[in-house]
């Protein structure tokens, strides 16, 4: 990428949450899902493509660009890659159902209904597969995402390294009481210098930094540039890594009072993990998880300038092998064969975290919700809990209903505040429709 | 990558052809295989690594940083998969020996001999494979790359691309006769104007374009920046992909006559051949070489900004999947149960090129050599013919001694020709000994 581009791209950053067409003039309302699908649109498309239908470094986290680049990123930045390993992959035996796109549900804060079929559309959905008791019931792609394709995770990230903190924690190789300090001394200069473990493991953090996707000055856009995840404006004196971005956080007030979903959390806690393993990011996942269970694909992880893992958001992977993560969640960390994530670890995840600080963080479409181990759990009785991605990326474990909902997706803007009406209700009516229904 | 690396890396642009240590003072002498071991240096070690043991865009291409990047260049740029698809891992029978190590040849150019194990230090060999009869006989890894890990193949990628020509030739998809334009019409004004699919397919094109990697005035790194496979300096005003710099390329005398390595020749054919399918290259590589070898892993290739494959160098795999290939070409196209490629598509290249058209180009340890196809042709009485990638990239198949070698390597300078006198001469003495000792 050229420094030009940089330049550029400066203008466009905000442009994450704007919704514009391919075109240079910008589009009242959003493209459609089916008007924004790459192949209708050509994105990528000729050999080469043309100037106007290249998505790369310059314009990959633009919409409608990210329709093609979600399932693409490691064509348009450094990743690293987390081997499936060499065993056999594992069977996810097919019943598939024919009455779930005509399943009608009233999104949140409407009066009117909507079909599943219709819901997909609504999220943008690159890809989706419903697991009941083990089989695949469900399972479509749109858009660039192919069953054989990896698509970017996004925030789904945490969930592996809160997942892997704990299971560290479980075997006594960390310590959740201890300071972040102890692990990681270049922290205590900054709001991490007096934040537990367990703290950051749980977003109790409280720390000067914003998660607003709407503020091109937000803090998440500074840990982006950081990282070289986005692109850098000509001139750029900030820090050159995610740590280093890190190092320098201010505290803004008292840790341990109230949930507050901050991304560098999960890179606190990434480097917390590392020194206490000695291992990277991607090498726990890969050894710990995804060699485990039988995956389809390989994953991989987006890397910052001196190789670091981003496990604030840089996972990838293809859509049954997410599905293949949660079947495990389900089943007590028991899949494949064997016991992957001890069942404690599941427990304590599924146990929830402290609701009245959940509160406090006001989510209007999760009420009751709470963050427990980097998953959002419902608290309900379903006892749902969820990993969850900008853009509309979910794993969706309901045990009650023995049922795994992995989705990928790109929808325009970088809110799940605007995704959650159109999916949360549709997956509790497919929940019910698995109960009460076979087929 | 910021733009003020841009400007460092000018400077240290020639610097692929100097040794130098990893501290700031250039050394003397280059550091040896084991000194320059990424392990010994502490390249990417750490969490983060230290700023002076960091590989990324900015140094990746520098000797002793080689030792680490050639095993890890998804890491350093963009890339895109090519799968080995869903079937079993065909097998490769192990039958080490162990008389290979202590192998004595004499080197090309030299009165005193040298074991073959002294040759893979002498050769910064990162991994090599032996095949005899289809069974490994001998298997070694160095540095940074594993067995498990992708490795660079430089110009080994270009006899994949001249393998998938050849392939598309017989069977009647591909002229060879034609103009490149009828295929690629934007190459009118440029030096492919009036040179055939075939002199393209053979680089007997005649081109005004340097391939001497030790001048940094060179066509090849115009071609690197161009492609942003290497870093552009500040203020960069070229060309900025790979097919917008070959069109730019001016003819230096007539077609035909001689055969001329050049680097953009592989690129061109490659996009007369994505044009003549509607493919890109690697999915061409993947749907009809790497799916049906059985091959252990996915391998990748390095992409320009507008997502275009380098077929000119940008190919990594396993060491193993490459032996894979190689034996496939032994067998005259068949392995894995299936004709990979035709049998007449190999036998084409074994037959070889012109010879006489081959000596003008010049090369000291080639006398009898020539090119076909994008393989370099012994035309020797083992019927020896190999894929050939700077830095040692090698994959070399000796019919009569029913033996194939996978090499990659980090030699510090990118030229063959230093390489070659202590390689060729142990391949022969190995392949004697395989033809004549059983064990």
């Amino acid at each position: 990428m050229s420094f030009k581009r940089n330049t550029l791209l400066l203008a466009l950053m905000g442009g994450l949450l704007v919704n514009q067409s391919v075109t240079a003039a910008p589009a009242a309302v959003p493209l459609d899902a089916k008007a924004s699908d790459p192949h209708v649109l050509g994105l990528m498309q000729g050999i080469p493509p043309a100037a106007d239908k290249v998505v790369n470094f310059s314009n990959f986290l633009r919409f409608p660009f990210t329709r093609w680049s979600f399932s693409h990123i490691r064509e348009v930045v450094p990743t690293v890659q987390v081997s499936r390993g060499d065993g056999p992959v594992s069977a996810l035996p097919r019943a598939e159902r024919d009455d779930i796109d005509s399943l009608s549900f009233k999104p949140i804060g409407r009066d009117s209904t909507m079909t599943w079929e219709q819901s997909l559309a609504a999220n943008y959905t690159d890809g989706i597969v419903v697991l009941h008791r083990g089989k695949l019931v469900y399972e479509r792609y749109f858009g660039a995402l192919k069953p054989e394709g990896q698509h970017i995770a996004f925030s789904v990230t945490k969930s592996f390294i809160g997942t892997l903190a704990a299971m560290l924690v479980a075997e006594g190789t960390l310590d959740e009481n201890a300071l972040v300090t102890r692990y990681v001394p270049e922290l205590k200069d900054s709001a991490y210098g007096n934040a537990t473990v367990r703290q950051v493991m749980d977003m109790t953090t409280s720390i000067e930094y914003s998660e607003d996707y709407a503020d091109p000055t937000a803090g998440v856009w500074e840990y982006g540039r950081a990282g070289h995840l986005i692109p850098r404006p000509a001139g750029y004196s900030g820090a050159t890594s995610l740590y280093a971005y890190l190092q320098k956080l201010k505290a803004e007030g008292e840790h341990g009072q109230t949930f507050a979903y901050k991304t560098v959390n999960s890179d606190a806690l990434a480097w917390v993990v590392q020194r206490a393993t000695g291992k990277t990011f991607p090498e726990l996942v890969q050894e710990r998880i995804w060699s485990k269970l039988g995956a389809e694909q390989d994953a991989y992880v987006m890397i910052d300038e001196v190789g670091t893992g981003f496990a604030g958001g840089g996972f990838n992977a293809g859509l049954r092998d997410m599905a293949r993560f949660g079947e495990a969640m389900r089943l007590n960390g028991r899949f494949n064969g064997q016991q992957i994530i001890p069942e404690a670890v599941v427990a304590d995840i599924r146990k929830g975290g402290d609701q009245s600080k959940f509160a406090k963080a006001g989510y209007n479409t999760l009420p009751g919700w709470s963050y427990r181990n980097m998953w959002w759990v419902a608290n309900n009785d379903h006892q749902v809990f969820t990993a969850r991605g900008i853009h509309g990326q979910t794993i969706y474990v309901d045990p009650k209903a023995e049922m795994v909902i992995a989705r990928f997706a790109s929808y325009p803007v970088a809110s799940n505040a605007q995704i959650d009406p159109t999916s949360l209700p549709a997956y509790t009516a497919l929940a019910n429709l698995l109960m009460t229904k076979d087929q």
